[in-house]
């Protein structure tokens, strides 16, 4: 089969077997995948990574010990756990602290024309949602993951800071949910991806101490700062987004005014899937290029550039 | 009467004309006041702080327009709150935008022989509880806050980073309420103090992942950094203690681990007088000073110097 492969710096398509299905593993034919901001990442080096990358991706299941799967069109989530430890009993295998991941750590990822992952792992996407939107499961439930983890009253206002493509998904989420999204972004046409009922091009002055809560999912430090002084006392203040590098951070004004911080990552694939199979949610606008896999280097070449959103790659 | 008077860095006692009580206020004579590190911090110029400082103390009420109130001893909250707003209909004048603080925001501190606060601010100290435990409520009612912020089972092991005045409070107030407290500190002595079931002198490599909740009062931007390496994946990070100046930090652990940092600042004074009456926290060792009023000079040096903990100052 064709794979990409990442090394030093460079984006490589070469000849690979195909993995072998380990017990409880499914074999999936990749049919879209989507490029991440991470894979950009890992391109550059990041984790030290070496190998193929892709965590975003639609398949149809070739092989797989449950008979019902196969030849089902899945999705699946990223994170391999034990099964075994005190996370994966809580049903947060996603922390489990043994796990690899997709395309990420230490398992083959979906810039191929075939990937494994344990049978548990796989959402089958429901019929009539074409695949190259329910490629945007994976982000999607990362945006939805925030409602699982704090509590948002319907008709909230809830700021929303950064316009790139977890921006957008986050004001979708929020908002389909509920929630009065007030999302906050440099660009115009990007903002009206969001579809937010208020979009507010980012000034040098936030409203200071004016929101309840807030999702932070701009990458920048200077994001996370202004997103501290929009929160109100009391309030929530969602780390959705990754800043790499140290971060400095004023910690007196999260103290005093007892601001509570949540780190927010991965999230259940369930919520994702009934959002995007009830249409409340608009990604295709959001693909901004797609190309056949043996062409990956042109497709990071795009995803890199600027203003571009969403990449797609088609085995 | 007699007040101390912060200016350039200097501690000067001087003559003030007794304040005038306004209406719903009342008029306290201290007994005994305590030296905060706040009161430090203000000395040094932060805040541009310039006046009669001291928010920690005890007094017995010489006027008031609540007749049973006149003659009784009493602490006071420290925050000044408006009561016609947000947080004060909460309950939550503690964030009143509005609001003036004791000996810290625009309002005559407890370092002189009088001093006024709301009605509402004071609580009547339990017969029986001397005055020089009982001035701790204040810094006790701030370890106590945790509990009214974070979810802790009794019985769970909980991580208090720093073995100051205040992470000497906490590690008793979290035991005392059942926690199994595990005290990290570089001092032994000062780790006996906040009697925790496991006392740890901080090495260089703390414990990863080991904690479900983690209390940090170090002070320090590296105590802040240990904690996020020791919290569990959707542990809890409470912030007790204020790093002056920007602290840096990788913020890539708290989002891939999904913990929740929780600023935390004053809190309930019920709490902490329950505790105190109750006998189950011990804070008289932790005082390792008095001065008169007229010495303040000394008992600001005093306190200031490595490993004194509490020092009161007696009008």
């Amino acid at each position: 089969m064709l794979a990409v492969h990442l090394e030093g710096g460079a984006v490589a398509v070469k000849r690979r077997a195909v993995p072998k299905r380990k017990p409880g593993f499914a074999l999936v034919r990749v049919l879209v995948a989507g490029v991440c901001n991470t894979d950009l990442e890992l391109r550059r080096g990041y984790y030290g990574f070496r190998g193929t990358p892709g965590h975003e991706f639609i398949g149809v299941v070739e092989e797989a010990e449950t008979r019902a799967l196969t030849g089902k069109p899945v999705g699946g989530e990223i994170n391999l756990a034990c099964g075994a430890c005190e996370y994966c009993a809580r049903g947060l295998g996603r922390h489990c602290p043994r796990r690899t991941v997709l395309g990420i750590v230490k398992h083959p990822g979906a810039f191929a024309e075939y990937l494994t992952l344990p049978e548990r792992n796989l959402h089958i996407i429901p019929a009539g949602l074409p695949a190259e939107e329910a490629v945007f499961v994976e982000p999607l439930a990362a945006a939805c993951e925030i409602l699982d983890q704090v509590r948002i009253e319907r008709g909230t206002r809830v700021a929303v800071l950064g316009d790139g493509k977890l921006g957008i998904l986050i004001a979708q989420a929020l908002g389909a949910y509920g929630a009065e999204v007030v999302h906050f972004g440099r660009h115009k046409a990007k903002l009206k991806l969001g579809g937010a009922a208020e979009q507010r091009l980012a000034g040098a002055k936030p409203p200071k101490m004016a929101f309840e809560t807030v999702v932070e999912a701009t990458g920048s430090a200077a994001g996370l700062r202004q997103a501290v002084a929009m929160t109100k006392p009391r309030g929530t203040l969602v780390m959705k987004s990754t800043v790499h590098g140290q971060v400095s951070l004023d910690t007196a004004p999260v103290i005093v005014h007892e601001i509570t911080m949540v780190g927010s990552r991965c999230g259940r694939f369930e919520p994702a899937l009934r959002l995007l199979k009830s249409g409340r949610v608009t990604v295709r606008p959001m693909v901004h290029g797609e190309f056949p896999l043996a062409e990956a280097g042109r497709a990071f070449g795009r995803a890199a550039e600027r203003g571009v959103l969403k990449v797609l790659l088609r085995p």
